[in-house]
């Protein structure tokens, strides 16, 4: 059986499950608390780092380097157009979301809240969260002004891309600090993402300690 | 003309600036103070970061995504081999290094002691510092047991994760911050990657106020 050693709240994690869904992988999701470093763990990953996934005798870690080698064995559906062009502003949406995204929002908003509780860090630092909340908004901005443009967020298709970004806000949703009224291209993009099969174990999800709000699984939020 | 807008010490724009020059793409180097945010440069880039790369009227940003990009329009000499499990594991490590040793170690060591002066931040951390210093180590240590199996970083073929592992040492070498008495393969490795004529433009970069070590730029180092 494939496996994938993972956290609910990881959008790493999420990018990779919505791939392995939305190319119909059967996969069995097995928590990790990696923080713990487990030897075990570390000689799967030395890195230290979840995802993991252990997929056909390989034991792959890396998130964007595990998607893309998805893409390669199992093409369909294609979740990378096939112009170079098209590739590259993909590969470039996902940089944005996994970089930028992760250091200014990601990091100060969920990695404060919960990553610190779950990891017992201590409290969060206020002057984080503010920075993230006031962060977050520019980067609403810009997905809206995509999606005034596109269909998706790197074109006409639903890519890689549209899974890095709804991987990060599907977890902030989570703790509630999306303001879905920012921009109505953005909502409609989530409601079209969030209602395909492959987003359903991650509305599902459940950490302890953390109640998501009564919107998180709705299609219709 | 090709340009790229970048900075010296950056291990992203060298990572790119090692692949053009691989690939022999001609491109007039232009050093870009990114922390400044002049409103040009945050046109053609709003996540406000370089290397930034215009070639044949398209604006390319994010490092990894422009080497997949030259990678495919540009193929020869090939940086990703042809196996799907080959070109994971390039990718793997180009994202080892470029993640995680860029946050343990380029970030401890090369941000605190040149980023910070040349963009007005005041001093070193001295405890980062310190855990950069200690994890460099077992950074080196992990290169030196992938070397002492395989020919290049990836295995058999010179790659992008060679390209990537090189761009980020060759700036901490300008800082004197690589032990290469650690392991004999590790320098070996960096030998021969520091003899290509793609390397030429690395070793003779100059950063005003910082003196490279005199076996910076010597082959026989």
């Amino acid at each position: 059986m494939n496996r994938l050693f993972h956290v609910p709240l990881s959008p790493f994690c999420r990018k990779v499950r919505l791939c392995l869904a939305e190319k119909k992988i059967e996969i069995e999701l097995i928590e990790e608390r990696y923080w713990e470093q487990d030897p075990d763990f570390l000689r799967r990953n030395p890195a230290a780092k979840v995802p993991v996934l252990r997929l056909g005798g390989m034991t792959l870690a890396e998130s964007t380097p595990i998607c893309e080698y998805l893409e390669e064995i199992y093409p369909d559906p294609p979740l990378l157009p096939g112009s170079p062009e098209a590739r590259f502003e993909v590969r470039r949406l996902v940089s944005w979301f996994d970089d930028k995204f992760h250091s200014e929002v990601t990091s100060k908003l969920l990695y404060e809240r919960v990553n610190k509780k779950i990891t017992g860090q201590g409290y969060p630092d206020s002057a984080n969260v503010k920075a993230g909340a006031k962060a977050v908004k520019f980067h609403l901005d810009y997905m809206g002004w995509l999606l005034d443009q596109r269909r998706w967020l790197a074109g006409d298709h639903m890519t890689l891309a549209d899974f890095a970004a709804a991987a990060h806000l599907s977890c902030l949703d989570y703790i509630s600090d999306v303001d879905w009224n920012r921009s109505e291209s953005l909502k409609d993009w989530y409601a079209k993402i969030k209602s395909r099969p492959a987003f359903r174990s991650i509305l599902a999800d459940q950490v302890p300690g953390f109640l998501p709000p009564r919107h998180y699984a709705d299609l219709d939020f």
